[in-house]
């Protein structure tokens, strides 16, 4: 028997039933003696356009049930080699965004009083901006690699400088982010300003467009992305919606011409080697969700990040 | 040809087309010269359950397309009476509920100013409280017909005074509500104390249990509340899920066992001759109306609100 | 082994497979030798809100699957008694509708030769025209129990004559319906004119509203209606939106607060004893048939029908 | 604090988040210490038209989040009074139905042997059968009240004596049910013959067919049922298709006409004072619940049976 | 303050609020003072398949407001650049094909006669040949670039020579479409006869299958088009059923195998320099489109059409 | 008239109507003077995750409709060529895994008989087991082209050696497959060992993952697959969750990252000049098919399988 918690088995318990907890892992109440720990933030209030991330915990956990320990593409083998457990959800003000997160950022930070690798399973992406500072306490400014359609590096929206479209221009004005080691794949769409995306270059950050990946394999950006980081660590925020939509149906701010789920894997397991120190998926929407595929891509990219952890073996 | 604003009709333009306002009446952007105005209010950060009340209002005007200009049931003819027009949404500050209560007052001040009715589309139930405050500025402490599942008299949800939950606890702390005279109907379910209903008998307000109203004609109980009323300027505030769920299943705090669509439009028809100076659908959320019917009775029940104001002629 | 064509049975194919006719039943290309037989028109573009309709005949006879031979309320054995068979669909020119209403005629007059009672599935309201045209032909002027929200007696839609709102109005000048011997149930909503259903009061026919209907058994009104009708030929004209939306929702110009499910079985089977000479069930628009019940609804009283022909026994 | 377990709060975690159990109760692996559990049986291979019932334990509990610990109705305060938890699901072996049935008993044989009563989540309705092995088992043959479309006492289904339909067949022949103590409610729809329901009655079971129930409450039958069963040991069976489709339109054997959530609510806190013993809910078919109301009607139904086992008190 | 019509923007008015209009722009009623306008057609009486699209104009309207001014990839910015308005419907008589026919015909000719260039919403793409004989009739013999997986030339469909598989069969006859200036782009699936799109080759139509079009840039394509059409005045027509089923699952009449959302962007960049003279977007079918994303698609492809107009600048 | 069975054309009914067959063929009750046969085996109780491929017969029938008879790309012409028709679905034993796998041998032994090669519309993947077991009586080992996301070579499933994980493992076991002669294409996902593909090259199957098909035609591939085939006996099993999930989102066990439209359709067409003796398109469930474009994904692989039977013509 491993020391290490295992997913509950479809040879012990048919994946339809089970605790829907990621992946049906064991549960615990907090970080304590774990490496890494799946965390959910039921949050839609910081949301601009369709309703329904604050169901993005639910139903990211419900489908997840499909996966098996193993990864057969980079044969690593997560659960050989951490303790991971679902330590639940944050248990936000959902009528007090500021409230709100203020409590993110506590939780967080107990968290990582563990040594515990926190991947997140949102909500909108709002919650990358106290998630970030908590990390940024802990480790100094991180290195970023962000996937998404937007940069969400508005100064405010509708004269607040706290929603989901302003986090990582918050997130920089705080000096969370390390110097030079940002990364923005998969921008596209329309904009308030044709000079959108020129801030984030003024700011050092590295600007991939989804238009600059079509056609193409991304592991040669990875490649660089790898050599941009270095040793720093790095942290993953995940917006659902840099993928096309055709592969992630169920989000709020759909924008077409997105990745592809070729691309989106190649990026996560492309961050292999680097100091990765968390990760979060955000902006999964399942009242639009109407297969569970997008929740299922959701938890199907968490599990890619937990197989990109440091300290996590590959079979040979 | 009529001096007063009329729906688009089918014989003008096919249902499916022309603009998506309510009941394809034509829009202004103030409450000028209007007997009677439908309004907007796209929200739903003070809901606790399922989101997508901001969604409400697009689809109650959308699916409202159906309804003609005349009511067969009472022959009432709006119309040929009042002048009355879509006067669009608010423009709430999704980000923030506290400001956006008061940007809803504002908004309503100014309608009042004009001696206009309001109908409001919701939206969650927190908007009648900021309706209620510019209703009072206006009228006085109003009377009330509240349909509803759930009494909404919380002190607080999640420690906030002001969430779906409270307003009726608000209003009635403020005074905006007049004396003996508030009626809620509907009220049934699972609750945090077995005393939660008791609250409001002790305020002195009449309480109809879903259950008191089962396998009846409401009618009678509504002969009662217009002698209960008397002149009193009176509100009607109508959560759609103060209905069963088969009949509006399209909301986001669910309770088996509600009124019937019979018994709805008994008691909107039931306050013909009372000084009705507004009212208000609220709680539908189209992501959970998979086929617009809900939104539909949304509409219909805001019509017939229409046809109880005074000044509304019937036809013989 | 039965003399009479049986639908096949859930142990001998499970219910999912299988044939995708009327209650899986044999087919035929022709009505020679029928007492009964199914027939579809998929056609909708006589509907003036929502679409749909055109693929009701697959949904129905898709749904059909669930029912077997016997009536357990009614103890009616159809299959006992009658030689029955789904004859397929009309085929319709659905780019033209002058020329579809035709093509139907020609179609019912063929069936009618053969003295088999036709059960139609809807298709939109405008087949009751055509098919009208040749059940008058065949049998003079007809009885009419149409159940309906609307009385579907415009004189014109968009300045088309032919629309399916105005077959009955089309039905009464052309003299297909026998004088006095024409009910029509469930009617309600909003008209063009609080006078909309004046027309059919002065045409002498009995319209029983919704409202009239509400919190009651129909069996008395069943019993009139039989005294009524007497033994003259009667056609049943079933418009799935004379349901309550709660029980069809799947429908495309949806009026709140109509039949019940039960009371639609009473009026079915209510007219046990009648010269039924055929009957439809029409305007079952699957793309909003969420669950696939609308169509399930419609089967089954296209069941009830069959129940109520002449020459069914019913079992001890 | 209480002595007892208690849902978990929507002002301590969102209504939206917190652990996915039913009432979002505490877990526990054994039903050791309770005095009722909570219980899942994730199974559909024993249904004979639409699938999807394996997926109902899971949805009943994620809806269930809604439900808060009072009974506003009966007054009833479960958490009060008894000990009660969400012991997971029964690991059952999807692809074979008769190891299945067996692994069932047994582990319902451990519940009992703890005394706790058992509610349980469906699952298609084959389930009854191993679970009343058990009851008769721990408590002798004990009384049934069956809420159901469908008599459920074939013989055989294709060929087979176990399958969805035919549980209380075998059930009568093993002698588990108490003599004179069988209420079936609810029954209708179409049948293999004429005498489906006549089994029922020479076996001296009670049958209140769906018409019996028609525009009537239900609270004069169940005072004849409690008459009837005394203090023999009842266990309540419901079938979630014993209530109309447009209550519940998530099901797999829909069939018109059936019951009301009214009715409903009235059969189960009819049983108060009755000497429960267990419970179940079945046939909840998420793939065809598309608002999640039919696995709400399902979660509140089972706390209303929780509400009703003996022990628990009601506030005055 | 511009000098032109803007969008309404998300810091104005919530994305989920404010009208209802294309990009939610201001509407006027007919073509004046404009150089572009927003026109729905809402129509499906031509479709050979699924219905629905005669909601497309509502839908696509609607989910239209996530769109910004700024287009990030081109930087093309249009409301900086062009006087647009959403003019609304065309009022269209759903019950007379050729009529409607007329009356599309008619309406752009009173657009045009304000040189106004239409960018339409459909409908079926029956609507193309009525466009395309007022552009004829304005400038003469147009270029086409058709997006399609079908070429809809066929000669009749059951006999009607009107359909939405024949406009460009009687455009070509009638003379509307300049020689060798005809490029259909997606063309694939089964057919009639294999020699279905040979026709089109003699015309001298460029016929780019699907198969040539897989895993490629469309931009070399692009250039042969622009040096193709040279100065002609150029009509796009995309048909949404051009795009792979999983970019566009909401329309009528699928095929598998279809354009990437990247080709198409490609396909519409690809116009820019060309003398455009007006665009379509048809076959979105809003019943089949279960998450908006295919009204989304259909909204930005109107969008990147309205950027490529002649006089649009682009930022630097 | 041709001497063939002819799919019923669109011109002599439209699409939406006519009978429910597959591509609307004729039907008879055995193979007896067939080619080719369409057979449905509504099967899903072998499932371990999401039901409902028990319907998929039904809907990949329903969907099919818009199929026409000629192969646009490829130009061939089967229907001129070969006598086709649908004989209808497997009786399966729905209660018994077991019985059901030898009830599928036993139909597909006299299909067989008759020489006619069976193209399967399932059902889940364990019914090429028993497909197989008939084939290989037939044709000794054959050949086989596999596309799927998993290898389904598991042991056993819940200890059962019979599921839809394991049916190439007991076919090999059985002597089943030629040797040497396997391709498994589009394998990916997650598993229960990273050992879990060297079985399958142990046996000397060639796998293809699906990373190894990213960004890349698969025409090289085939004409590998052709080399190494020669003239084996070939079948072609194809489970549509071998396609990323946004091409076929409606099946049970998603993977992220899967084959796409256009490589599918390569890899059927490339078994052109095969010995293809037979084929199936397996796990598409309807239940989560929500446009029903899974089902004509599917209909249409059916399709191009029957393309590249022997014997069929292609034009010229």
């Amino acid at each position: 028997m491993s020391e290490f918690n295992q997913p509950l088995g479809g040879n012990e318990m048919p994946r339809f039933g089970g605790p829907a907890t990621m992946m049906r892992l064991p549960t615990q109440t907090t970080a304590e003696g774990l490496d890494a720990a799946f965390i959910g933030i039921p949050l839609d209030i910081a949301t601009s356009n369709r309703p329904g991330t604050r169901l993005g915990p639910r139903q990211i956990r419900d489908e997840s049930r499909m996966l098996r320990p193993y990864n057969m593409a980079t044969r690593a083998a997560p659960y050989d080699s951490l303790q991971v457990a679902d330590i639940g959800d944050v248990p936000i003000n959902t009528f007090n965004l500021l409230k709100t997160v203020d409590i993110i950022t506590g939780f967080y930070d107990e968290v990582l009083r563990h040594d515990c690798k926190p991947l997140t399973l949102g909500g909108d992406h709002v919650i990358a901006l106290p998630i970030l500072r908590a990390m940024a306490k802990k480790h100094g400014p991180v290195g970023l690699i962000q996937i998404d359609a937007h940069a969400d590096i508005n100064d405010h929206m509708f004269g607040e400088p706290i929603a989901h479209g302003t986090p990582f221009r918050r997130a920089q004005e705080e000096g969370l982010l390390a110097k030079n080691k940002v990364v923005q794949i998969g921008l596209r769409g329309t904009g308030y300003a044709a000079e959108d995306f020129d801030w984030c270059r003024e700011q050092g950050f590295r600007v991939v467009t989804a238009e600059e990946c079509w056609y193409k394999s991304l592991e040669p950006l990875m490649a660089e992305v790898r050599e941009q980081m270095g040793d720093t660590p790095v942290y993953i925020t995940f917006d659902i919606d840099g993928l096309d939509p055709s592969i992630a149906p169920g989000t709020g701010t759909v924008e077409m011409g997105g990745l592809t789920a070729q691309q989106a894997l190649e990026i996560v397991r492309g961050a292999w080697g680097l100091n990765v120190v968390g990760g979060d998926l955000v902006e999964v929407s399942p009242p639009y969700d109407t297969s569970g595929n997008t929740a299922l891509v959701g938890a199907s990219l968490l599990y890619e990040m937990l197989c990109v952890l440091p300290g996590v073996k590959r079979r040979d």
